[in-house]
């Protein structure tokens, strides 16, 4: 990919056809990514500071309409949960010169760390290697926020927080947030979570009763539905193309829904992982959102978005021997490259966006976020208060050091179109793999435009024991098979949103993130032979389809 | 204190009556502080690998009695929980030459990190300025694992883990665990929690149901009032001393049970913070622990024991002008003079203890682990693995290089001891301040023997506006009057386990843990001076006690 400093910069225009100075345009190295983020004073970044993402906010959001409340949909655990009461002193810290033998925080005198350092790429040589070899290393003092040398350092971010996050992150947080998405209406406010399958546990405790059905496609995240079960929850699954849900299914569910047959009142929520879904890596074109959107609109639904592939979205695939399309030439154009999430569609305020740090930077240091109306966002807060509290602050401080401090706005684009180009070579490994070794006659597969997974549908009909076996013991039996043959791959059946609901398809995942290029392509080969072998099919690998 | 090589080595007797080798016989740098942790495949390092606290245990437990069931306590969301079934796929990894694209992990290499290192102190040089002076640094590299080099690195660490936490750090938590606690049943296991709120939290989702009334003392810790509220259960409080809650009360307020009046069925859980309680700074002494778990046995109540102030016991308090006792000679002495948990008496297995590393190493590594019984701990494992993960892997790979590769248990007792003797110092400043300073006619306290807080009682009869304004108007004037004076001490009524109960005592509650000595005594200094003023006494501060 082109270097940073070839990166032409563009004005950006709003959503409300304002032209406004362009973020992107400040330099790589200013933390000022925005030219004029907020003067505080230091006690903003203090130890456990309250903060709120309002304060982030670089446009003004007045000329928006406020989005609308939710208390019918929300629970009541939600509805009374208070917050944290001994909060109520921390009003009278403000005072000066007050002593405070208040609050229990331990002082960071007894945490046993003076320094932490962490070598990390610089700008545009983001690769493992070029890091080894000039990443450049970034440190966090025990002290530099009383000594002016940094806003955030070990004596803080090593003590207690909030259930928000602390300040620090949560505004850059907001910025790219704000950058990325910039919601239609104006009251939107983000919070850290724990990791998107936190938050997902707390928005059903948010927005559900034991009982109810939530909607989601008919293949989903399987720890979604595990997380629901227990709670009492069950999941209807709506029908599929490779677009992922079809609006108008999800409208006749909810259309010609019978209470007393289905033993549960009409949904209100749907969940929905719109870009590369897990495992079907179908992605929603900005249209199907609209109309998905709209039929929400409809039935009055609140929309979960859980969305940790976004930046997982790749180049065009343009075959086996097509030329490469180029990277981005811009960060403007690598934005509009990307498909519109559900939240910047959202005018009425009725989606919780779930974000994660997972898959673009590490799944270690369980941070993400949400972005939803300041209801819900004041909600979730309160719950993580008392239940998870926010990210453990060590994560915290090193994802700061490297996102704000080091990196920026703008190189956090470079890095995310690194991963895109990175994501599309593999992506474009395993295509050209299952064209040379899968039998066409019964696997087809569309290719994913995000994501980390490919879906790889069988024509289970045409396998030799078809009709008299399920569809569920030739799956088994395929799946074995292809063990036997030194490859892994994941049962389609182990994500269906519903296992009681009947399914007339048979579908294996196969994941392109983890293993090297040569893996990808012997695995395929060999889920190619097993596949041969279960239907009886002649013709060797490579030989009739390479 | 003294240095590492001047504490003793003694044998440690283990409750069965065998004289076991010492676990702490073993040289401080070896990380083998058993001197035989099992010689284990590289696997069990692995990313995500999965991991059982069984296999970490020192000690043979096979003697002892198996813990209960506790089926008939278990909430039906943790009855019907299943474990995560994208997890069945894991078996299959062992076959040798398989090629997973199963799992969709990241690859590392796209972890912006190339190198983390941290400057801690060394052994027995545990102030900050020592640290500064001659503190080491100790360096996690990106596949140290793979190279042969470490069993934890960034490759690992970073990426996903299991809800149990990572095998490396939880083998030191079971070493740990085991050398403290030694549980008298066979069947006990450890798993991480992400602190104890959430542990609080998952806990009562394990163990109750809406319209539970679950017991504790009668001033508690406020946000776990707050965590259970919305869940719809009510907390009742149990009388207390300053040994904490009184078994006489607990006993007869369920002997006298009337499930009609009380509205709920007999409480069947009792929540405790057995030392150094938070607010109270009661600790309850091992006599006391006794009765409270044998009437715990006769109402078959279950116990969640929260213990984060555990290590923050401290040296006997001997008065303002008495010489300071000693520290402890050794490690076993150490270890002895510790009040046992109720853990260690815990025959039954019917106890749940929570513990943190938030007082004595730092609360931004949101890392704690619970100890239960196999059924339990399994439980809260399934329960972590669809909500909150496990703890940020960065933040384990932080405590594990520092408590298990550069310190090991032995020089981990000693910073304990460091901790020990600290707090002892900070309790003493406040100890004298209020000999000093404050009016004894109204206020009186005992010396905490444990955790962060002071409590002080007022005779409320003796305000000038008693009786004809209510003891929470009286508490709310001198809060006030204090914060007018300079100083912010936090309401007891805070504490109230249950709001709708009445109460016939008045307190405040000081922090000795975070300000400064000259910071502590100031602020009591115009504690005593606000209370003077409120009460309308004579006698200048320091004049009339000092």
């Amino acid at each position: 990919m082109a270097p940073p400093s070839a990166i032409a910069v563009e004005a950006v225009t709003d959503t409300s056809g304002v032209t406004l100075p362009d973020p992107l345009s400040a330099s790589v190295k200013s933390n000022e990514i925005y030219g004029r983020r907020r003067k505080t004073d230091k006690s903003q970044w203090g130890v456990a500071a309250p903060s709120d993402s309002v304060n982030f906010r670089y446009h003004s959001h007045d000329h928006k309409p406020k989005a609308k409340r939710w208390d019918h949909h929300v629970s009541h655990e939600a509805l009374i949960r208070k917050g944290n009461s001994l909060k109520q002193a921390a009003k009278y810290l403000g005072k000066p010169g007050l002593i405070s033998l208040g609050g229990g925080l331990p002082s960071s005198e007894y945490f046993p760390f003076a320094e932490l350092n962490l070598k990390v790429p610089t700008v545009g040589h983001f690769s493992e290697s070029e890091t080894k070899e000039s990443g450049i290393t970034i440190t966090a003092g025990k002290h530099d926020l009383a000594q002016d040398k940094s806003i955030f350092d070990i004596a803080t971010a090593f003590n207690y927080g909030q259930g928000s996050g602390s300040a620090q992150l949560l505004r850059w947080i907001t910025e790219h947030t704000e950058l990325v998405h910039n919601p239609p209406y104006s009251d939107w406010r983000c919070t850290m979570s724990i990791g998107s399958t936190s938050a997902l546990d707390m928005a059903l405790r948010m927005f559900t009763r034991p009982g109810d059905l939530i909607l989601s496609e008919e293949y989903t995240f399987a720890t979604a539905v595990e997380t629901a079960a227990p709670m009492g929850l069950r999941v209807t699954g709506i029908s599929m193309d490779e677009q992922g849900l079809l609006p108008d299914s999800m409208d006749h569910i909810l259309a010609t829904w019978d209470v007393k047959a289905r033993g549960a009142r009409k949904p209100h929520l749907l969940y929905t992982v719109p870009t590369g879904q897990n495992p079907t890596g179908a992605t929603q074109s900005a249209d199907r959102r609209r109309e998905i959107y709209r039929v929400c609109q409809k039935h009055d639904l609140y929309i979960l978005e859980d969305d940790p592939y976004y930046f997982l979205q790749m180049q065009p695939y343009t075959g086996p021997n097509s030329p490469d399309i180029l990277p981005p030439s811009s960060h403007s154009e690598f934005l509009k490259s990307l498909v519109p999430s559900l939240l910047s569609i959202d005018v009425d305020g009725r989606v919780m966006r779930m974000d994660s740090f997972s898959k673009v930077l590490s799944p270690g240091s369980r941070i993400g976020w949400v972005t939803a109306s300041e209801q819900i966002v004041h909600m979730y807060q309160m719950h993580a208060d008392v239940s998870t509290q926010g990210p453990a602050g060590m994560a915290q401080l090193i994802l700061w050091k490297l996102l704000d401090e080091h990196w920026g706005h703008v190189a956090y684009l470079d890095w995310l179109i690194h991963i895109r180009m990175e994501y599309t070579r593999r992506r474009d490994v395993i295509m050209q793999a299952c064209e040379k070794y899968l039998p066409k006659e019964v696997v087809s597969w569309k290719p994913p435009m995000a994501g980390m997974f490919h879906w790889l549908r069988i024509e289970f009909r045409q396998h030799p024991d078809y009709p008299s076996k399920s569809i569920e013991t030739i799956e088994e039996e395929i799946f074995m098979r292809v063990i036997e043959h030194g490859a892994l791959v994941m049962r389609g059946s182990w994500f269906y949103a519903n296992n009681e609901e009947e399914h007339d398809t048979l579908f294996f995942r196969a994941t392109y993130a983890a293993a090297p290029a040569e893996k990808i392509e012997e695995g395929i080969r060999r889920l190619g032979e097993a596949v041969r072998a279960e239907f009886g099919l002649k013709g060797s690998n490579g030989a009739t389809n390479g």
